[in-house]
């Protein structure tokens, strides 16, 4: 995997605890395009609202990111603290401190522990190129059980280029311990209006169709940066080159978020939610993420339970049109609801296999028009409970 | 606890499994106004749906309703069985079957034992009397461990009136099990419109402000008949008696709504969550509402962790407006945020006693406008994920 013009480093910094990488940088040798995404909460950590500043200028060249602490309800010196963790690293790298990007993950309301992160600089832009971006994938985990990389290679007017990204998920986010993250790089050059719509196209189809536990934290962050160092003849809008790319970073984005989804808490199960005859796209994703969302339906995919009923009211209190005698449900290609009503037979034997696996997929088809969406989710299990019962203990 | 010109019966029809009251009759002897609160789920179960027609008559006689099957998810044949079921009890009672009223709990997507009701209904009319509201309770239970009873006593005119109520939950409801069931009744005259006022206002305040997993079930119905049996002057809008038969029945519905929440699935903790301080009451609610029902903030409530960042953070995605650096946060009286801040000292650890009680609240305070709003809620335990994991094998 070859990013031109990125280089990338990882460090022990100890933020929360001794033994692992904990703080990296991803580096951009040109001021990269970018292309961000935030969270909606209307409680944002402080480094979320200083990206907020610093990506209206429309070009970054890289970020420094920390696990361990979300740095989010700490107040001025929060922000004071994610200003100084840019200018010392800027500073080491030559590059003014507005050029770099900054995220946190890890425990909130707790100041950052300023003294070990800026004894930790040093090595971070000293050993900038020494390590890969799945290092960086590995720095920034949390209760993660897996670093999350995803990488494409793409050509535009005979030119190659690659797509590559990292992401952290575990909860779906966790206030606690904090936060959806992605970080996306390519070496590919794109028209900047073109680069942020198809961004915010492949985010709206991956992290934001993806749910653990319905909760949305303070930190959550997509940041795309877009170098041009392949050398390609830039991607303009309506060009078979841009759908291309558009369909690699889809790609790639819709890879993280699966496998932040098979990395919930707890998960034993990975299961894909389709509505589809919906009277809109909207209906059927606000239909999918009910279900997705609903803890009875959740516990009913841990106990391996073909438990169509509770999908159906799920459905059913979303807020979609819903015409109840008209709707079908699936498991895999099972059919267990046909015009509303249980299709008997054998179904329900039929239907606990499928739910017997770990990956199957759930269709609901409301036969009310052309709207669709799919929406992945995990299980809802005792190990959920407890790692989120007992995380800081 | 004497409901003048109320009578009772409840009788085992072995609709799910033999061995415990399941049948009920809630009669009036003369026709009782009606005030009733149906499910907002577009998904409506047969009886729900035959209600919904059969209140706007004004009046009605009562009740028959079953637990053990919720006769949802069962077309055309679910609703001529909910039409039979009401026309046998009342040709045994010598009344129109328009003139009852039907609910049922239990397994979704089953049609009902129609050839046991049958068989149980000779002796629902025959021991018409013979049992007590108590009894209904009872009969109306799922995977309720207790039966939920309340009555109050009033005064109008001088004449005593009593309100009583009895109520399942278990599951904020569960689609399969299903649903949230309450019947009031008193003997109270009251003039029509302001009772509706009164029940709907008294069903916010209760039924709608309590949440056990956040899903809306198929047949949640919040019934009230009034007979007038007491023969108090008729309650009118705007005078003391009208106060004072708000106020009991609020506290009716309030209580049978506690226990509810107390007997909700595998609870541990009863946490009472209020909001003030918000731009709005509705604002309130949101806030509060995304707290009770955010998984992270109940398990953590599970797990006795005094985790303030998690309810912050479900403040901040729930839509209402927020300020951070104004918001407060206390458990019990013990204040842990104040102008967006962790207070520190001792906080943590007199913050993490609250939450060993069984018994707490927590109260945020935005310092926005005068927005007030409780929610009541349990916790998410690993008792939530086994009772739901496991219910139908």
């Amino acid at each position: 995997m070859d990013i031109k013009g990125f280089t990338f480093s990882a460090v022990e910094a100890a933020v929360k605890k001794p033994g692992r990488l904990d703080l990296a940088l991803i580096y951009s040798e040109v001021p990269a395009q970018v292309a961000a995404v935030f969270t909606t909460n209307a409680v944002k950590a402080a480094p979320v609202l200083l990206d907020e500043e610093r990506v209206k200028r429309g070009t970054s060249r890289g970020l420094v990111v920390n696990s361990g602490n979300a740095n989010a309800c700490t107040g001025a010196r929060g922000m004071s603290d994610a200003k100084e963790t840019t200018a010392l690293v800027a500073a080491g790298l030559g590059i003014g401190p507005e050029e770099l990007l900054v995220s946190s993950t890890g425990v909130i309301g707790v100041p950052l522990p300023m003294e070990r992160i800026r004894s930790a600089i040093p090595a971070l832009v000293g050993t900038l190129g020494k390590s890969t971006l799945a290092d960086v994938a590995s720095a920034i985990m949390t209760t993660d059980t897996f670093p999350k990389l995803q990488s494409r290679a793409g050509v535009a007017g005979g030119v190659p280029y690659t797509v590559a990204g990292v992401a952290k998920g575990a909860g779906m986010i966790m206030p606690n311990m904090a936060t959806m993250l992605a970080f996306i790089v390519t070496d590919a050059a794109v028209e900047p209006a073109l680069l942020q719509q198809l961004f915010r196209d492949a985010v709206d189809c991956s992290f934001n169709s993806i749910t653990v536990d319905g909760d949305t934290s303070t930190n959550d962050t997509a940041l795309l940066l877009a170098n041009g160092a392949a050398g390609n003849p830039v991607i303009t809008a309506g060009s078979g080159d841009a759908a291309a790319f558009a369909a690699i970073l889809n790609e790639v984005l819709l890879e993280l978020a699966k496998q932040i989804v098979r990395d919930g808490e707890g998960a034993t199960k990975f299961v894909a939610i389709t509505v589809r005859g919906a009277a809109s796209d909207a209906d059927a994703k606000k239909a999918a993420m009910a279900v997705a969302n609903s803890s009875l339906v959740k516990t009913a995919f841990f106990g391996q339970d073909a438990n169509w009923g509770r999908i159906f009211a799920a459905v059913g209190y979303s807020g979609a049109k819903v015409e109840q005698l008209k709707a079908e449900l699936f498991f895999d290609d099972v059919q267990m609801v046909r015009n509303g009503l249980f299709t008997g037979g054998d179904a329900e034997a039929r239907g606990t296999e499928v739910l017997r696996k770990k990956d199957f997929t759930v269709t609901v088809d409301l036969h009310l028009g052309d709207g669709i969406s799919t929406v992945y989710t995990s299980d809802l299990s005792y190990d959920y409970v407890k790692i989120n019962a007992d995380y800081r203990t």
